[in-house]
């Protein structure tokens, strides 16, 4: 090659590269399929994107639009993928959410998502259909900020991991379970997964060629880094079930992102980290570089004795090998039953003082959402203010715009509960329990406060963590409190300052959450306890806003229910 | 209760009886949904339909309508049935085949299967969508003649029984490992189920939970009869891989009826049954009293040794206890490997005398089919003239009958092959093999042979049987012959007098089967081997014939592929 063709080359990618900072279209092409994978070592049919789970990270910058191309290539399964994080302004038939936003996508057709990535930061993306995201089916996406934009903290390199927990039964099976008579829970995980690697105990497995501790896909997940430097590692979970602990042995953590916004920065030592959150957290390489380092991650708040074992990763300071076992012990979480630390945590995330957004200092609804178990028609569920949420099978998103309300329940469901007598510290029957599709009809560009109330579960002395993720939107996080919100009293200890603005958020235990949120993006949203079998079980609610201001539904979305009844010529 | 109310009810219970003559509308609610089952004491996830595997079985007489509301409560999987022997005249958007019929009905849709039942005879219906009819979703259809109408031979009771193999692995690990590079064959089954069921060797289970031989969901199939009376016992196959053969110790059997056809009678000891047949044997119960008799069924043409071992239920001569062991040693069926009594069978089988159907003595078109095993772009496929057929996800019907005709391959299928050259015992490469959704189109009104012609697979000295199934139609038997067939001389030999008249037929290993039908049911018709993972892998063809009078496609049957796009608002 002349030197001159290669100046021109190289102009030419400096040209390229100049241009990255305009808006760009990221194409991508996944095929989703059942595939024999061994995360844990132990063999099981997972739904992987392109052979791969976790499937591939999507890397963008802000305002670019990203298509995905989404290629069916289950047997008989439909599937449908949420974009965790991104709110879909103008595109709310694109958040992936069976049931109320789009119908399910047939096997054997190809999907395309298009939607653009509006803000900076760590999100997710995972299947939002039946109980499919425990089959494997997640990944990662990183929006970083726009050339020339800085953040406000400065690091080297930049690393994504998810934290997930795992099980060997399929999804059919533990669904099957869950929506039997009698009740047939489908138990702890048997694996915690970093970056989609765990290691199971294969020991304990009789079957032959099912579990094969040597196999190199559940080696452990190693993350190489070079002493001295200063890395981003965007940490997020997609438990299915767990409230996990991470930890790096003898590395702080400083926390300086939350579901995409900037966090006024502290230290950790224990990153507590609930489904469907994400974080950035700076580690320095300053420790001792001739060995490599355990990173861990544990259960919290359920019976980690009774639950998966720790999940294990390497941090391996270069030129270590990167399979060289640390010298030293892994270090053991915090304890599990300790709600303290989890509550402190939650209270020390605050919005970054350059980034606050402005809240509206009064809410123009309320709504209180009692979060129980029940029974309804004898099956074990969920419930918010006694109503356990069914998926309905055609989309609201579609039946709204459509104006055929009578395709759910038009009766709207309870703003709270009975605040005075209900005690929460008690085993309760909950017998009025009902189902239902009906949903929350909210005034466009209203600000709304939810107010999130643990209780009691159907065992008696326990109450679980529940992480509710809200589609569609932002919320700024007011307060967190234990036992019974006091809506005389709480409001005035709300955060209304600097509070930080997420779209996951733990509920904790015998405790209660306020957020708030302006209801200015039309369509439909879910929001609804990340943990794959409560949502399952009906722990969920759907918010209505603006559907008049919903631009024309594409008709890939459509397919099932009644949307097909109108349209055949 | 008086006396004069018993005989008013009396009366209308004679009045309901006494208009069973007109034709009437039989009308069935079903839930498909996944249950744990044991029905060969092996606990496993089974696609049951209101709670049961095999379903309810359709009673129904000749001239009836039946309508099937089949609730779909699969979480995240679609489901499609096929009302297998029922041709479906003036209704071919109710055959129930997915992406040749139908599109598929999704979770949580009810979809309404309306049809008459215009012939007495065996039926079955089966799902016919990926490979869930091995998960345990299938039954029977028993149309019996109109009142006052006989049949050529007497019974005291009528019995329907169907036989299967089971696998333990779920369908989609079989398929996931079907479509693998490299090739993970299923192997073979691990029982044979006897009207639903069998008795696997639970010891061999290492498991905990999983395996109670004592569980009375696999108990012996036991059918209790009356000395000195003679039944109808219907027999049908709905296996995954296995051919079989039936017997009952000590009792004859004589055929009277194939597929909804009656048989000039003839009596065996063993029945020969591949999937998708049906057959009535007669059975006289004169045999000792005093004691109980073996039925059994085991694998013929794959190796009896490494496949599942024979199947086992009772019959119980009344009044000896319907639990009690025969006192001998379960009756051995035939050889496996001997072809010969099997090709001798499917000769014998003849129309009655009194009811043959006139057959055209000249075909207008000849279509040669040769079965072959091969590679496409890596993977295993079994093949039809070297193409090996994909399902399209926008049906055949509604793309033809909307002009859609880009949706498929366009390019006839070939009509034959090499004939001069091919040597069809030498395992072949056959490495110009493609794979398509291209149809045969016949003639409307036309008649039509079909030479199925059998080859060795891509294993040395082996051949398969394959069961082919046609949809839509019955055809009259020609012939059968072992090695290839010759088109100058093997049709003189055909029967044209009085062939039998059938839906599914045997290809024996290394030879030929020669059908023919008249293509006079307007609509779009699969053609297959009955093998579940056979046609999975491609082995089958489509034939449509006067689309042009084919009614309006009720809506219910839209909503996948392209069927959408068009019915947008």
């Amino acid at each position: 090659m002349s030197k001159l063709v290669l100046l021109v080359l190289c102009f030419s990618v400096f040209l390229i590269n100049f241009r990255t900072t305009e808006a760009r279209i990221r194409h991508y092409k996944w095929e989703v399929k059942y595939e024999f994978k061994s995360p844990d070592c132990y063999r099981k049919l997972v739904i992987a994107i392109n052979g791969k789970t976790p499937g591939p990270t999507i890397l963008a910058q802000q305002n670019d639009t990203i298509i995905v191309e989404l290629k069916n290539s289950l047997l008989t399964e439909n599937v449908a993928i949420h974009w965790h994080g991104i709110r879909q302004i103008g595109t709310p038939w694109f958040d992936g959410t069976e049931g109320v936003t789009q119908c399910p996508i047939l096997p054997g057709e190809t999907f395309k998502y298009q939607f653009v990535v509006d803000r900076p930061g760590t999100y997710l993306y995972h299947a939002h259909y039946g109980m499919q995201r425990e089959a494997g089916l997640y990944g990662s996406i990183r929006v970083s900020v726009p050339d020339g934009v800085s953040e406000p903290f400065a690091y080297d390199y930049d690393r994504s991991i998810i934290l997930n927990d795992w099980y060997h039964k399929s999804t059919y099976e533990q669904a099957t379970g869950l929506s039997s008579i009698p009740f047939a829970w489908v138990g702890e995980p048997q694996s915690l997964l970093i970056q989609g690697k765990g290691k199971f105990d294969c020991a304990s497995v009789t079957q032959p060629n099912v579990c094969n501790a040597t196999n190199p896909e559940c080696s452990f997940y190693t993350m190489t880094v070079i002493p001295g430097k200063t890395y981003r590692l965007r940490i997020a979970s997609l438990t299915a079930l767990s409230a996990l602990s991470f930890q790096i042995e003898g590395h702080n953590m400083t926390v300086v992102e939350a579901d995409g916004h900037y966090v006024e920065p502290f230290v950790v030592q224990n990153l507590f980290i609930y489904s469907g959150e994400t974080y950035s957290v700076l580690v320095k390489t300053d420790q001792d570089p001739s060995r490599n380092y355990w990173a861990t991650t544990n259960v919290v708040s359920r019976n980690a004795t009774a639950s998966a074992p720790p999940g294990l990763a390497i941090l391996n300071y270069y030129p270590n090998h990167p399979k060289r076992s640390p010298p030293t012990t892994p270090p053991s979480g915090p304890f599990w039953d300790d709600v303290k630390p989890r509550f402190q945590q939650s209270l020390a995330i605050k919005s970054h003082r350059d980034f606050v957004h402005t809240i509206p200092q009064t809410p123009d609804r309320v709504i209180v959402l009692l979060n129980t178990q029940n029974e309804v028609d004898g099956r074990r569920r969920w419930s918010v203010n006694n109503v356990s949420y069914n998926i309905p099978h055609t989309p609201y998103l579609i039946a709204l715009k459509q104006n055929k309300t009578h395709l759910f329940n038009q009766a709207p469901p309870p703003e709270g509960y009975d605040f005075v007598n209900y005690d929460i510290y008690k085993r309760q029957n909950n017998s009025n329990a009902t189902s239902s599709d009906s949903i929350y009809r909210l005034k466009f560009n209203s600000t709304v406060d939810i107010i999130l109330q643990n209780a009691n579960t159907m065992v008696v002395n326990n109450s679980e963590t529940h992480p509710w993720h809200l589609h569609g939107h932002d919320f700024w996080v007011l307060g967190y409190g234990e036992g019974k919100f006091d809506i005389n009293n709480d409001p005035k200890k709300y955060n209304l300052v600097n509070p930080i603005m997420k779209n996951t958020v733990p509920l904790h235990p015998y405790g209660w959450t306020a957020l708030r949120f302006i209801a200015d993006n039309p369509g439909v949203w879910a929001f609804h306890c990340h943990i794959e079998s409560h949502f399952y079980m009906g722990m969920g609610v759907v918010f209505e806003e603006g559907i008049e201001g919903v631009g024309k539904l594409p008709s890939s979305i459509m397919g099932c229910g009644k949307t097909k009844e109108s349209h055949n010529p």
